[in-house]
């Protein structure tokens, strides 16, 4: 049972969002409650950029990407000739932006091919060993909202199951979803590349391919979800338009049911931005909150501290 | 720690195999052992059809198919013009046999198109509870295979992460996973159809359409384990060709690791085929395993009770 003074949101302010999630969990967990629900139904859906961790100006994997395209201009200076390499190289940022969120991964996935998904992961694991993000100059993995944590731990701790479900490469999310977030990587559902199968000595590895086969967003993401939880969420947690299928998802059918969307309104904290952030902008899901009754979480009035170091 | 005296395997009769299971279990668990394995990385896979449950004269999924089609003609008898529907009116064996795993789970996803997943779910639950083995004279759900559950239920309580790994549909697999082998909706991995998004009144679902995105066999198995749990298992069980690239994906890697494949050789308690087997045969898994040290799981020599009626 869910115990509101045991303080497990404590990097939540007091106010009708922290009300809200409380009111929620403990209806869903309450035995005999009219919306009671099994714990196997118990499923929450996360995005990740902008929800769990910081997106702006450029999305953690971007700078991931950022410093892969300069290793390979290293090895190989003809590559700096494509414009979309070359926009990379520059760190141009309004450029990079123009490229979207699916070029940023398209970008990631075709700078990251010929290599086995094992390589790919001990390539992001070093990475993050060592990447320090430049505005807060602490290591990527740290860039994550502590009161995020704190409400997926909360709802585990009520025996639901949380799934990232990330417009992001599923492969560079699972390498840091069980340190920063406690989710397991089979918890991961994200964009992902074609895979080959390279048998090799009797040994046998999954081979990159540069082929998006899977862009996890927008109405991507209820498929997604489906086939890999095979469960409707009762629960999602987003912060922009890609999100919005999502919600409408976990929110459109029978049952007690709640969304959210994060607002990015702390340009003192964190940032400020929602229509004009290019990459993932967020226009509709401020309406149709209104509309449906989602839960706007405001960074600036809900969020008692947003980092952990703070 | 494991205690072969709790004889959690008591279908199973003493002998090379049960030893090679209670072995290779206590060496992954056990901590300090150079083969320990963290439980995190405790991943095993197993087959469906053949492996779990029965697949001989036909797939579950195939007598599903036989009873659809037949309400389908019912409604349309102009359908019973098509020569594959003409061939499952007819319960023509050799035809249906003909047609493959991939053509059954074909039809399987045409004759159930236009509905959502959630009808999907109803109509084969339905089915599910009045549905009956035409050779066992059970429901299709008791038909399982008793040692197999005790194996599942073993390798859970010893901390594995159990998936189930089928060329059947996910979406069929899913409706008995948990209540005819404990396994989460969301561990089952299977192949699907493609999928649209149905908005209707503020509520959304999945319409599910009749093209085949993922047929899991062979080499998609590890593609779809891959994107599904983003770990490599350490243990994967199988009964047909197939699975073999599930086998060699779980056993082609550094560390301790296992493969069995279940032989259908009895045919006075269950079945006896192989390469004979035109819906799925097994005949170059007899030739690998010996070759990679894979397990043999002999029906008749290894099984003490085949099915929990007995």
């Amino acid at each position: 049972m869910l115990d509101p003074n045991a303080n497990s949101l404590g990097s939540w302010r007091e106010g009708s969002i922290k009300s809200a999630i409380f009111e929620f969990v403990r209806a869903v967990v309450t035995e005999g409650s009219s919306d009671y629900v099994a714990p196997a139904d118990r499923v929450a859906t996360f995005d990740n950029d902008g929800t769990l961790w910081v997106e702006s100006p450029l999305y953690v994997e971007g700078y991931f990407l950022l410093d892969r395209v300069a290793e390979l201009v290293r090895i190989d200076p003809a590559l700096a000739k494509e414009p979309a390499l070359a926009a990379v190289l520059a760190r141009d940022m309004a450029a990079l932006h123009r490229l979207g969120k699916r070029g940023i991964i398209e970008l990631v996935m075709r700078t990251h091919t010929g290599m086995t998904t094992d390589e790919f992961d001990r390539i992001a694991h070093g990475w993050f060993e060592r990447a320090i993000h430049p505005r807060w100059r602490r290591p990527f993995r740290e860039c994550v909202y502590q009161p995020m944590l704190e409400l997926i731990a909360c709802l585990e701790s009520h025996g639901f199951s949380v799934y990232m479900v990330t417009g992001g490469g599923a492969d560079f999310a699972r390498v840091i979803s069980e340190s920063a977030y406690g989710i397991s990587r089979a918890h991961v559902i994200g964009s992902r590349s074609a895979l080959s199968l390279l048998r090799r000595d009797g040994l046998i590895a999954l081979s990159k391919l540069p082929e998006l086969v899977s862009f996890d967003d927008r109405d991507e993401k209820p498929r997604n979800i489906h086939a890999h939880i095979g469960r409707r969420p009762i629960l999602a947690f987003g912060n922009s338009d890609g999100d919005l299928a999502m919600l409408e998802y976990a929110t459109g059918a029978a049952g007690r049911r709640a969304a959210f969307l994060l607002h990015h309104d702390d340009a003192e904290r964190e940032s400020a931005y929602d229509g004009d952030f290019q990459l993932s902008p967020l226009i509709r899901g401020l309406e149709e909150a209104k509309a449906r009754s989602w839960n706007i979480v405001s960074m600036k009035r809900d969020f008692a501290r947003v980092f952990s170091w703070e």
